[in-house]
């Protein structure tokens, strides 16, 4: 049951069972999503040889899957990483970064959604809705003008809720307001600040966190997804909250990290903005 | 013409527009680039696998090449990526990091400036001397003392204008005094801090900025790379100012980003310091 | 012979002569890596293409060697650079990122232990015993509980100095105490806060410190270890001193940076805290 203190539990046991999450992702933001891991209470490895994944993933209590600069030697290895933690009932997050942006991009995910099956897709409205209507269309890796536009909350969500239920997941769309579905449920997120989409990669930041997330929880799983997304949520507006003067973007990627690891159960219940349609 | 105002407005239409730009670089300096990216009004991509490279270029509106850590897979990618943007119009901004630190990485320079025709080359001191003398000399990635002693200002110049002229392109040659010729004019850039040196990635960021200006503005590619020079010289000042206490070149990283995203018209106006020769 | 002075002219060497560095790193921590090598003085080069790293390592004065994303095309790369660095007597620093994490990454460190014989070798408790006892097992990249509660400090120091016998090298085992053997000597060094083990790369970063530091002190290579060890722990003190109100992690890695460009005589000469045994 969504309510805050399930949510809540959820967060506190990535802090107690301190897991390790193996991240399979983009060199753009390997930094900052690592460091976020850490902040949100996790371990990341990095890890995308295909020699070694099999081993990496064994040790470890899930697996983030970002595709933001894939290239066809990392195929297999994601490949490889997602049967063995499918094998060892580990968990998944999937992040078709840019999916709409190329033909081949929109191939490996689409490959990936079909053999690996992940737990959790994470996208902005322009990536999922390219996923939902199995066609590749996007302005490069945010959300188009064209998408903002002409997709009501009413149809992201229904778009979100149906794609959950067909791939028998948890999707999460973002964007001004978040929606996440098991296929059932629909949960509203209300939390976060204009200024995340100034940094690159909080979008991955966020998977990364889900994958803390559901590493620690893997048998709630959603309850764990929709904690994410608020705590994320969060630390986007302290991290707004907490800028000095001259301060700007650039600061602004810093404390959302330092935020990120700021936040107790007190922050969390007083903060938290979301609502269960 | 290259006047305030001229400046001014390729800046403005950085912001209004948004590009998206498709970098092809290094993975040390590839989350700054892409963050500046940001702070300066446009939308960075960055995609080096083969098989998408023309998908990418074609949503893009210009292309980054830099070699900071390149290696042999990815220079198919850079040549299609480049032929793509050629066939579309859109801008190319090459930046030969450590060009005279490896024979490999010289030829691979002379390999791109031959078939792709670069709109725009950025290097330092160095770097561009190594291409000009077309040999390769330099103590790694940074500018040798030599070449500091030895090449003065006005043999800089002379160097930068012929090189523009024999290329047919924008070249910057970037060191105290910025130098920036399209083979007829020359203009000096007195804007800029030597703490830009104690950074990793301050030149490979410049580069992001002039592609994201060049991109914004097809049709002035010199007035577009002079703004970008002085609108990096002036963020680099801004950066200085703003360190407190106890704060060196690690905060200096993040609030040149600031000081990029918090540059307006005024402050361009008042701080901009340039000479045509 | 090791001691305050010895040590900190050790330091000055570096900043006196600024030497090159060659880092083949990870794409995770090769931003902040190379950020502290020019926060200590010296400059950092990265490169791991195969057709370049011979010319690269021979304009260096040393080389870093981290597996941390250590893929199949770079093994080739780290052994010809270590080639090279050994042909041309400079010295190498090898940081064995996770080597009991996985089957393929133990093999691959235990091939460079072999070929390239490097003169120094880093890694945490975890690491410097999989070393030891040949063998892989580890908790991903981090020590694991059962070697911090299992491994008292004698008998960290006598594998320390038992492995630096073996492989006539100086040993770095990070931890609590940082205990550096040449085999002979044994040095604890106290410096350090926990917060360095909430971020990611400061043990990266601390190998690229030790390489900065040997390739500007050639025939102390033991003493610049030491003083490498010192100065980073000194760093990461400062850099917890330095927060303020609602900063964490997020802001600890920058003033870590910064906290390393300000450290001089006076304050590491009142702030080392070291013992021989």
């Amino acid at each position: 049951m969504i309510d805050f203190q399930a949510l809540w539990d959820a967060i506190a046991r990535v802090k107690n069972i301190s897991p390790l999450v193996h991240n399979i992702t983009n060199y753009v933001t390997a930094n900052p999503c690592a460091n976020i891991t850490l902040a949100c209470g996790a371990s990341p490895v990095m890890a995308d040889e295909i020699m070694e994944v099999e081993d990496i993933q064994s040790i470890s209590k899930g697996l983030n899957i970002n595709i933001g600069t894939i290239n066809s030697n990392r195929i297999e290895s994601i490949l490889r990483a997602g049967e063995t933690a499918k094998r060892l009932d580990h968990p998944i997050v999937f992040d078709p970064v840019g999916v709409g942006a190329s033909k081949f991009r929109f191939e490996v995910a689409m490959n990936i959604l079909k053999k690996i099956k992940p737990d959790v897709i994470k996208g902005n409205l322009s990536e999922i809705r390219s996923i939902w209507e199995k066609k590749h269309h996007s302005k490069g890796v945010d959300v188009s003008e064209e998408d903002k536009k002409h997709l009501s909350l009413s149809s992201a969500e229904f778009m979100t809720r149906e794609l959950a239920k067909e791939l028998d997941a948890v999707v999460i769309t973002t964007g001004e307001v978040d929606i996440i579905s098991d296929g059932r449920s629909i949960v509203r997120v209300f939390n976060g600040h204009s200024m995340m989409e100034k940094i690159t990669g909080s979008g991955c930041q966020l998977s990364s966190v889900v994958a803390a997330f559901i590493s620690a929880n893997p048998d709630c799983i959603f309850e764990a997804s929709v904690s994410a997304v608020i705590t994320m949520g969060i630390s986007g507006e302290l991290a707004y909250e907490n800028l000095h003067e001259n301060q700007s973007c650039g600061s602004y990627g810093i404390k959302l990290i330092d935020a990120m690891s700021e936040i107790d159960e007190a922050i969390f219940k007083e903060r938290g903005r979301y609502e269960i349609v």
